[in-house]
């Protein structure tokens, strides 16, 4: 169960024939009310495709009715017609559904700089609008039909004291911050307003799907949206809410991180005694794009001296001879000198964990990447092919 | 002919056991004078290796009277013991040379985290300092002498008027800015003072090795140092003399590009009209580090979008729909909509150029990168063992 967990919420996922293979490629998911209320986070790459700058304004009042997701294409870099694209899938779902079409979001991926075909994208809201469904069948329909390069739909719920919350997200490749880092939809009939929603999403993204680093590259689509029915008539706490809505995010970015492109390895990187916890952020997403220590890690070779070297490129606050390394349990470094042999490390398991301890302060964070392979390379040289 | 070519210096390279496969190791430098004026920049990573800390404080004062070179091991994070053996290699290269150990500059590359074999490398130091030669096979033998991963020795010279300047270089991958990104001894027989060496060096590097960012990772190790004898008895002036250092350096940045590991292409990223120069850096840098451009140039797949998400994670001042992107000659991008069709784009050719023109101001800069290959990968996933 995912977004239709819920109660409040019907989606669906069709083929509408945008990508090449016949899969389903478009899905709808629509809140059913009685409350339309949500918040929603983007890309904060300044590039931004055609249905990130429609669904910003969409989502500016606090209220959304309906979205609509379509992979097979990114529409971005698009120009006008790209946004009239966007403009008359909102407006078709809007028709579909007895909606305002300023109440649509709309969220793409795929390929940049190529045009949608828009009467495929079209004819595919009516028959995913026909195919609504408030059972599990309608959310896994929706969760696979935004897959690219996904090898499974990604979904997770969370039941709470009398409310719920369900996603789901797609997401493979180009995973890095800039507030979203993937398309997530994410329902709660809980109920309520917009700006505690709003709050609470934020807080909820900021340790989970901004500490997910795959690869370094901020997507041009990257959205989060989170609709509340209310249809649950209960109204959480905000702070347990927002408890509940980080497990849920946070369960996603770690089946994004577990199904990233290529990847055989799944790293996180621990900075703790930080100065703040910027600098901790910093320190570990520097070593998450160092590609020397991501392939090192890939050969099973725990080469410590990669992760200092990237540790050095940042402005943190640490004494360079003041800070030690642990691999999967073994400190190779103490106080900027070997320690434990580089032998015992045991790189074999898909799961990686890298301590850094700056000794600078209190503060401490967690960055999820992968590493780097031959299969991250091929299937990115012919992604466009 | 590299560093012996100008007028005052005697050069060797021998293998002192450092490396595994007995090739050479060890490169002795040394200026004969009458002058022994010299210049240094290092490596901005924080962490930085012992002969580093050692050599800026020999460099500090502009008087340089030899350099040790070493490959087969970095000598970084190797504490107390590391920084000693660094110690002991000027002192039994001033006891050879007859020199002061406070104007031997030291440079080391390799493994991070693995002592030297001090006894082997003070060894190796007498051996070279007794087979220094004045002729252009004292300089190859050097040049040999640095290699890691790199497949060929690199060595530039540029003859002026009266004078010449000889350069080697090594370095194929951890090939990213933080003032010099590799190890590289120029020669020049120009009478010039420690200033003007300074100045004519600084503006050199920053317009060439700078702006070579091969992996985005930087090294702990880098050094680039200019020595001058003065043999010639020739002052050149400032400006015609920081010319041609900026050819010789530019010269030895190319080959580090053509030779970097695992790259299939040679990538020029061309940013115009930023508003500043670090704009456009700024800008070029952001493109050369996205994995995901890097791996479908690989791919020979002319993904014009991938350059845009790139470009959009950087501050530079520019309208995100008012971007121009050609690839290899095709205007693939016009003001943020396509323009010629991908498939005109022939990628096959090694060298390849990317021009994004910002339509911002009258600033321009080029950053030297690579793509992302299998065989990247495979070396750097294997390097320590």
């Amino acid at each position: 169960m995912s977004i239709t967990a819920p109660a409040g919420f019907a989606a669906s996922g069709v083929a509408a024939g945008l990508k090449a293979s016949g899969a389903r490629d478009l899905a709808v998911v629509h809140n059913l009310g009685p409350l339309q209320n949500a918040a929603a986070v983007f890309t904060s790459n300044r590039c931004q495709a055609n249905p990130v700058i429609w669904s910003k304004q969409v989502a500016s009042d606090g209220i959304v009715s309906a979205v609509v997701l379509n992979s097979g294409g990114a529409n971005c870099y698009t120009g006008t017609e790209g946004f009239q694209t966007s403009h008359a899938t909102a407006e078709a779902a809007a028709e579909q559904l007895g909606v305002s079409a300023g109440d649509v979001v709309i969220c793409s991926t795929g390929l940049i700089g190529e045009q949608l075909d828009r009467a495929a994208l079209i004819s595919g809201v009516e028959q995913a609008s026909a195919a609504l469904s408030e059972d599990e069948a309608g959310g896994l329909a929706a969760a696979e039909a935004i897959m690219t390069t996904d090898t499974h739909p990604k979904q997770a719920v969370v039941v709470g004291d009398g409310c719920s919350i369900g996603g789901m997200a797609k997401g493979a490749g180009m995973l890095a911050p800039g507030l979203a880092t993937m398309l997530v939809v994410i329902t709660t009939d809980a109920a309520l307003d917009s700006a505690a929603l709003d709050r609470a999403l934020r807080a909820a993204t900021r340790v989970t799907f901004d500490r997910l680093d795959s690869d370094g590259c901020m997507s041009t689509n990257d959205t989060v949206v989170l609709l509340a029915s209310g249809a649950s008539g209960v109204t959480p706490g905000e702070d347990e809410f927002a408890l509940a809505l980080t497990d849920v995010c946070r369960d996603l970015a770690l089946q994004l991180q577990g199904d990233a492109e290529g990847a055989s390895h799944d790293i996180a990187i621990e900075v703790v005694h930080a100065a703040t916890e910027d600098d901790a952020v910093n320190v570990a997403r520097a070593v998450s794009r160092s590609n020397l220590f991501k392939a090192a890690i890939f050969g099973n070779d725990p080469n410590w001296g990669r992760v200092l070297a990237a540790v050095g490129t940042t402005d943190a606050e640490f004494d360079p001879y003041g800070i030690d390394v642990a691999i999967n349990g073994v400190q190779v470094c103490t106080a900027g000198e070997p320690d434990q042999p580089r032998d015992l490390v045991d790189l074999a398991p898909r799961a990686t964990s890298i301590l850094i301890d700056l000794h600078a302060g209190d503060h401490a964070a967690t960055i999820l990447t992968n590493d780097l392979t031959h299969d991250y390379v091929h299937e990115n040289s012919a992604y466009a092919s």
